[in-house]
């Protein structure tokens, strides 16, 4: 009989999401009256944009022609004309278009890219994170030998990013030759780190022989201006970092799947090989390039009429979060000494319950709001006592959470 | 700084299909004039079906409304609505819905699949065979601690496939407890093995603790009534296989991207613990499912007008084949000894051309026909001397291909 990788041993029970869903339905069952809102998940709700559909239901209705069909790609890294667009729409040409690889969606990339790197790097991650970067490094070997305990793997450094240290951790507990998992606008917390903040990673990482995980996938939702949306606005960053980033959140894209990593040429292992090429070599092996529908519709997306739409649809969601925020902020969260944090620049909230554990939290909201929330304890160790709000939901929805939210007994 | 993933140091240099793209282009650019025709990749050619065209062009039209939108499913494993079609229509209750697991394709889920048994399982693969499987085990770690020499990699088992065993190969050479690569209709020599084949094959699996992973990607392409179209026609097949196939071929979706693998419940690691088990956990952590737009097509191309769309589009290139064969059984082919193989079961011909090397025949095909082949030493130690000519092309160009194949002179 064949074991299992003994890598997969170690990981917790469940990833997050699908452990939210069961609690969900677990409650549903239980209680078939109640009219559950899901402020929970990062899943988006609103229709995608005119130009955007139009532009794949017109590519999918010509792929039924022989003018208009295309199999898969020459390059499993997406058609040269998106690679292109992206380096000039959304980076402004401070990277090129051959340093564009168009993928299937961030969380994809992120399990692929921790294969370059294989079982024996060390990985940092912030804390709390998108459970992926931790998962990730379990399911490859780099997270070490036993299960996590309270405080996480033994192998993973997390950086605490807490309200005391304005969410921007000390590196200072990061060893050398590390992968740092980097993810701003942050999910969860909402924090955008500033230029100046961005500034002092870059170097720590050039300085340490490090490369940054750069986890910008809620760039677009930026209005500060004086915020960077992508780490290549920093001085140095081609040297020790890639970009992963997606049409998900900005498009409506989380079921048409399309992203892209910036795998910079600058970028190299320890022996001077350049990183590009092993991912180019990784993709082309194990991945045939995202569908050439989505490609369409990233190409769409792309164009004056796609990037407004894109502004509106983003727009949507951070007033989604105004309320939400609003609600968070009422007598009887105030009371109770709640603290809300975001800054308006990411479709998160992330609100800490002094004194309180996670999932009581998060069962209590399900319970008497009927609300389904996600616990902060599931992106790590410093996220308990915390909540993360999502302000991904129709508008009729969020108000009708934010009125049953002004009632919750705290 | 970062040492790459050391199970990568072993790669062989490049993949196999960009290589052949290079030496296209190459010659392109020194030969401007050369109107060069592919029957090299197994791309497909033909436009999508109308009913399957229309069916996703309709769905992308509908995301842009409240009423048809949709983000990421609940489950990366895809649409329950395709699982129970794929289920029913493809394998006739002979497996479950939640036994079938939708993926971006069978590429895709090679690379994932070796991920789920690390690198201490042993691996067998046969000789020749679609390049992933091995490129998969090598970038687990699972081939060894030195490149391959002429012979392959130190500790993957070549399981010779030739005309002279009938294309089976002989199992004793397989170490128990395995990981057993098993494609039929077999890419790239066409062979489709029969019942009794597979059946000797499942019953050998299960006597020395082997999983078997099955790549029917081409099952489509099957003629013959009394050849299986599924492993799980087998007895004992679902305590001891994964199934991988694909709607690339049959429904022209190489560039939509639509595949499946089936997991049954049956399957089990040394431990106990099921396989899909751990199957779900990683593409829920690393994977968020299927375009949902492909997915729609996957949909319509199980309803009776698309499955009769999918025999229509699978007989053109079947034809492709047989003109194809045609010519490589001309008068220059025949006095110089070439063997072609080939059943009229799969979109491949396999052609040894006795005393020569592949990739020397590569070129001289290249360079006379302007013909654009696959080497069959590309495929493993056991396709030397051997080219693959795809069927996958329009009518036309196949036909001219043909022609020109009739001047070669060898």
């Amino acid at each position: 009989m064949i074991e299992r990788n003994p890598a997969f041993d170690n990981l917790a029970a469940g990833y997050l999401f699908p452990e939210i869903g069961k609690r969900r339905r677990a409650y549903a069952a239980a209680h078939p009256d109640a009219k559950i809102i899901s402020l929970g998940i990062g899943n988006t709700t609103e229709p995608l944009t005119p130009h955007i559909a139009a532009a794949m239901a017109d590519y999918a209705k010509g792929l039924g022609t022989v003018a208009g069909y295309s199999g898969y790609g020459d390059d499993s890294a997406g058609e040269p004309p998106l690679r292109e667009k992206i380096a000039s729409v959304l980076y402004d040409g401070m990277i090129e278009a051959d340093e564009v690889f168009v993928s299937d969606g961030a969380k994809c990339d992120v399990g692929r890219i921790q294969q370059l790197f294989g079982a024996n790097v060390s990985v940092a991650v912030q804390d709390p994170a998108y459970p992926v970067y931790v998962d990730g490094s379990v399911m490859v070997g780099a997270a070490g030998k036993t299960p996590a305990t309270e405080a996480g793997y033994q192998d993973i450094v997390y950086m605490p990013c807490l309200p005391e240290n304005d969410f921007f951790p000390d590196l200072s507990v990061v060893k050398p030759n590390s992968l740092i998992y980097f993810c701003s606008p942050n999910n969860p917390t909402g924090a955008v780190a500033t230029k100046e903040q961005l500034q002092q990673l870059v170097d720590f990482a050039k300085k340490n022989g490090c490369i940054i995980i750069f986890d910008s996938a809620y760039s677009a939702f930026i209005r500060d201006e004086n915020l960077p949306k992508t780490i290549f606005q920093i001085e140095g960053a081609k040297e020790c970092s890639i970009e992963i980033n997606s049409f998900s959140k900005p498009a409506g894209f989380t079921g048409v799947r399309l992203g892209w990593s910036v795998v910079p040429k600058a970028l190299k292992f320890a022996d001077g090989t350049p990183v590009q090429a092993l991912w180019s070599r990784l993709i082309n092996t194990f991945f045939n390039g995202a569908s050439n529908i989505a490609q369409a519709g990233g190409l769409a997306a792309l164009d004056p009429e796609g990037v407004q739409e894109m502004r509106q649809l983003t727009d949507f969601y951070l007033e989604n979060a105004a309320l939400i925020k609003k609600a968070l902020e009422g007598e009887n969260f105030r009371a109770a000494g709640v603290e809300v944090y975001g800054q308006g620049n990411a479709p998160y909230l992330w609100v800490r319950f002094p004194g309180k554990k996670s999932w009581d939290m998060f069962d209590k909201i399900l319970d008497e709001c009927h609300v389904v929330t996600t616990p902060g304890s599931g992106f790590g160790p410093a996220g308990e006592s915390f909540i993360r709000f999502s302000s991904f939901g129709h508008r009729e929805a969020v108000e009708e959470a934010c009125r049953r939210l002004a009632n919750l007994k705290l």
